[in-house]
């Protein structure tokens, strides 16, 4: 059989089993997976150098499905070729045509879209939400570039998900790289879910657009094996130069089945009475292509990687230099020794490059902020381990998903109000487990003169609902962080990087005071009752901390004793606050400089669920801000100063 | 005085008052002002069609600031022409010099970035999160086109900025939709932040973007104002067809004084000891231009608007078709009057219809997925009224925020799991009072079969964040809904088109009975007490409220009576919930199909607040779920189902 008929055979059966599972399914997307069967049939049984039986070496080449919904087409050849799939965390076997046919039941070895912990470690990262599967490849690419491995990761991506702005971040990164690994495919199917694709996702638009974004293009029928082939040789070629290959397949969304072409067939299974009919309408295309024998195909051989590269899966502790030894190899020495007040942001910066010096696997991404977030210090001395993201957050969190899934630690800093930017990203990464490091700086309401739009306000809300949802491995989702000082960022940023999973941590951009010894620990949950007093019980975090304490400071000129605690972390041993504000008055005063759902909500839940009598009073942003000069101009508007705390009790 | 050296004078002018201001307030960039000196001269002195004295009038052309830092150089032109401006609601008069130099102070007209509500309504969005500006200046453009109002809307765009994946979603919307009033420049000032622009973002590759995605480009000396009213002149010719004008402007950051020039000069205001010295170079630039008499420029003619159109202040109440008719006209009749369950997306849908044909105001937008939120119905019977966005969310959102500054109402449906692309988008959505209605369907976790990656689970404690804050109207800046039937949501949805300000709601991709009687009003804030018992009481929203009635009617086999409460909207009246709840055996138990921070916060802090014994059971998603075929798979896994509801007890 030639090679030609080889892969039409291939495509015709992983066409009709995707369809098949679809049905059984009873949802899915069977149009999308069969316009991809020649560009999957190619990649799986031909181009890619892997091994079904071992998808974890990490010398092997990477498939981004980036347009998820067309897992099927994916899951049919992987479950021909025998790929491995662990399911539950115990049971490694291959998959089976059995397990395809339980597709998206609860108990499935297989989801609904890609995600490597839901069985499948064939795949990098979770996707579904579109326009986010090149910047993983990218992220992937680029460790491999680092770590100096011959991998290519190719990008499967919809017509229609092009519109996606991240995809052209994503562009943008992989020239700027010279990701010549990173290999994108639009499969221009001409259909998106409603409607047909825009002219501005044609495939002649695209390829324009592609060439203008500096790649070099091949436009291709992607149903043609022998055009598909000749694209991917192209590889060769721009491997020797620094111009990446974008392949644009014009396919046919419902290929090989005229009735589940056109529109109207987007997420729609085939109905059980109409299955045999569109199967026996594969069958004939087949037959049509001369390609009829049953099982045909079987000579096409995968090239196996040449190398095996682990994963690492245990991890050794990660010890940074000592406080003071931090600080000064960023020049700060002097600011410690004379007392000075330290901005959180600065200890940040000072930690990073502790860590990328004390482990090569930590890479510092930025979206040219640097010398806000102070990640420039990582950036001027560890150059080999630093990713300039440019301006485009989706696309530095989605690549940073991309090298946790290649072993890294990736720690990515913007202003926290951009990050939210990247929300959606940052959901998808934790649904895949990836294992990055956020720190938004110029948190809160103190950066004052900028104004609201570069204040981080819901975050504290939006990051704390995932630090009650367990992730796969039975851990918070999200572990949450609010230094109030420079030892306490200090000494976060280096638990971060020894947790494993999605952290997020606050920065400030306000030098302030420096509350804690240099070698004070801080654990996980933990909080530190700061000053005990009988009358009140303050609970704040970051800035607010030291607005507690001049309120403190000022309760006590009338005899009256205020407890101060720092509960830098979420989620919160709300256990323990809740005994120590039993002893201080029954009564708590949160204070926050975000909008409300953070320590409110935390604390306020822990109150009501226990059934105590402890009372609260929440103080957080209650009205959208406004540029001021000081940082206190800002907390009086807010009624949120000192003063206000007090006027408050 | 010619027109050249008109311009090159109010450049210089603008440009010292831009330094001279952000040294004033001790921060700011003067540096990406300085770029813009000419642009901004010739279009706010010459080019724009407008009256400073009525900055209001929609007849007018309008600016947009895409890169919000650089605003001091339009408040510097504004000041110049006497432009209006309203502080604290009250006070309409000129902004003065002195305003001016009160930049960024708590208790100044203007703000640290672009915001029409705090001060000056030249603008029509807050910017200063970068990348969105271009897709407001879209809304803007579409808004004339749908009301056949001929004005340009100019939208200035930072070559670092360009590197947002939002700009290029923009880009194609102005090209799909044939926005020739819609002209995007590019100010290529060839630094950003904390670097160089990559070489992605110089101007010749801006070009061939811009030119692939269909733009007809001018690329022009940014500092030449006959280049500049060269490529201005181009609108003539592109407005006679139909590929829009894109202006590439080679600038020099700091024009003006070569001390403000080169890396390091972005975010930081001339010290107050250096100020003479820039002021004195940018007046030797002056001289060498031959244009160094102060005062100079005045002849500089703005044309005037041809008509005047008001934004409408007042707004009529809207009242849609009743319940039954507005489902009769989307084909649910039978389906209502059999009693069936009906999904309330489709009602959302049928409320959209009826809305639209009520008040021509009511937009719709989406994002390629109409069939599945029911904005399908909209789309295909009021295309006039209906803007299709395509698969980018960012932008959808942004253009929103622009429809809105042309006092249009505009509705945007996706699933709510893809508008946490849109998060960064809607916050600054929000901090303009933009009028933004926005309806995510297959909310929750009842979607089953896709699984976690289109689940909507942080959005809920997201949107509470913004409940408990007001906006600059003293309304709390997002009200929330989240309908638990047909009923309450084709009300609700009528409710959000009644209110001024963000609006979110949450729909149901299952088919779910019917609970309300046809005219059954809802009121903001309010909850209904569906059933009420001596022993529990559960408090829900959305499909959680039927499972809920579930748990009812088992624990009233066993003689155990609950009070079933649906609280369909936040910020919620809880002390009426804790007055219900008192009578109710003193026990809440909170159920929800989303992450934690929504019901359980808003209940959970009432109680904690108001000190009552009451105490509460909070369930939620523990859990990132996985795919299920049917809802009930997934409700079980999470263990959330009726029975898990009685296990809890």
């Amino acid at each position: 059989m030639s090679f030609t008929s080889a892969i039409h055979r291939k495509a015709v059966d992983i066409a009709k089993l995707a369809v098949e599972m679809t049905t059984a399914a009873g949802s899915g997307h069977p149009s999308t997976a069969m316009s991809l069967a020649h560009l999957v049939a190619v990649l799986m049984y031909h181009q890619m150098r892997w091994d079904p039986k071992d998808p974890w070496n990490q010398a092997s080449d990477r498939l981004v499905l980036s347009e998820g919904h067309a897992v099927p087409i994916i899951y049919a050849a992987y479950a021909d070729l025998g790929g491995m799939v662990i399911w539950n965390g115990k049971d490694k076997r291959p998959l089976s045509r059995e397990d395809v046919m339980s597709l998206r039941a609860i108990d499935s070895p297989i989801d609904g879209h890609p995600n490597p912990r839901l069985g499948v470690p064939f795949f990098d990262a979770a996707t579904g939400s579109l326009g986010q599967g090149l910047s993983v490849a990218a992220g992937l690419g680029a460790a491999a570039k680092i770590d100096g491995i011959d991998r290519n990761i190719y990008c499967l991506i919809g017509d229609g998900e092009s519109r996606e702005g991240q995809i052209w971040e994503a562009m943008d990164f992989v020239v700027d790289h010279a990701l010549t690994n990173v290999v994108p495919i639009f499969n221009c199917n001409e259909l998106a879910q409603s409607d047909w694709v825009s002219p501005q996702q044609s495939s002649n638009v695209l390829a324009e657009k592609a060439e203008a974004f500096g790649f070099f293009v091949e436009v291709i029928d992607g149903h043609d094996p022998h055009q598909i082939q000749s694209a991917f040789d192209r590889l060769h070629v721009v491997q020797n130069g620094n111009r990446p290959l974008c392949i644009i397949a014009r396919t046919v969304k419902g290929w090989g089945a005229k009735v589940e072409q056109g529109t109207g067939k987007h997420g729609t299974a085939v109905k059980k009475d109409k299955l045999a009919a569109v199967l026996a309408e594969l069958d004939q295309t087949a037959a049509e292509l001369g390609v009829s024998n049953v099982g045909g195909g079987g000579e096409l051989k995968i090239p196996l990687p040449e190398a095996r590269v682990a994963n690492p899966e245990s991890r050794t502790p990660i010890r940074i230099a000592p406080f003071s030894d931090g600080l000064a190899a960023v020049g700060l020495h002097n600011d410690l020794a004379a007392g000075k007040p330290i901005a959180p942001r600065k200890a940040y910066g000072a930690a990073l490059l502790a860590l990328g010096a004390a482990d090569e696997r930590i890479i510092g991404l930025d979206c040219d902020v640097k010398n806000s977030t102070h990640a420039e210090w990582f950036a001027a001395k560890l150059p080999g381990q630093f990713l300039q993201c440019r301006i485009a957050e989706q696309n530095m969190v989605s690549v940073a998903a991309g090298l946790s899934a290649a072993g890294k630690i990736p720690f990515c800093s913007t202003f926290a109000k951009f990050f939210e930017r990247a929300y959606d990203q940052i959901e998808m990464a934790i649904i895949s487990s990836a294992n990055i490091k956020l720190t938004g700086s110029h948190a809160g309401v103190t950066l004052a003169a900028d104004g609201p739009s570069q204040m981080s306000l819901p975050d504290v809300a939006f990051f704390r609902s995932f630090c009650h949802t367990n992730n796969y491995d039975g851990q918070p989702a999200v572990r949450y962080f609010f230094p109030s000082d420079a030892v306490s960022c200090y000494r976060l940023t280096e638990l971060m990087a020894n947790l494993v999973g999605c952290c997020y941590q606050r920065t400030l951009r306000a030098d302030v005071k420096v509350l804690y010894e240099p070698e004070e620990s801080f654990d996980l949950g933990g909080f530190k009752v700061l000053r005990e007093g009988k009358d009140i019980c303050f609970v704040s975090a970051g800035y607010m901390v030291h607005e507690c304490l001049k309120a403190a400071d000022e309760l006590a000129k009338s005899a009256r004793h205020a407890t101060v605690i720092d509960a830098y972390s979420l989620p919160l041993d709300t256990k323990g606050i809740l005994e120590v504000a039993a002893r201080s008055g029954g009564r708590i005063v949160t204070v926050e400089d975000n909008y409300s759902g953070g320590l409110d909500a935390e604390i306020g839940s822990a109150i009501a669920a226990s059934g105590s009598d402890i009372t609260l009073k929440p103080l957080y942003v209650r009205n959208i801000p406004k540029s001021g000069r000081e940082p206190q101009d800002v907390l009086d508007y807010l009624h949120l100063g000192h003063k206000a705390i007090l006027a408050a009790l």
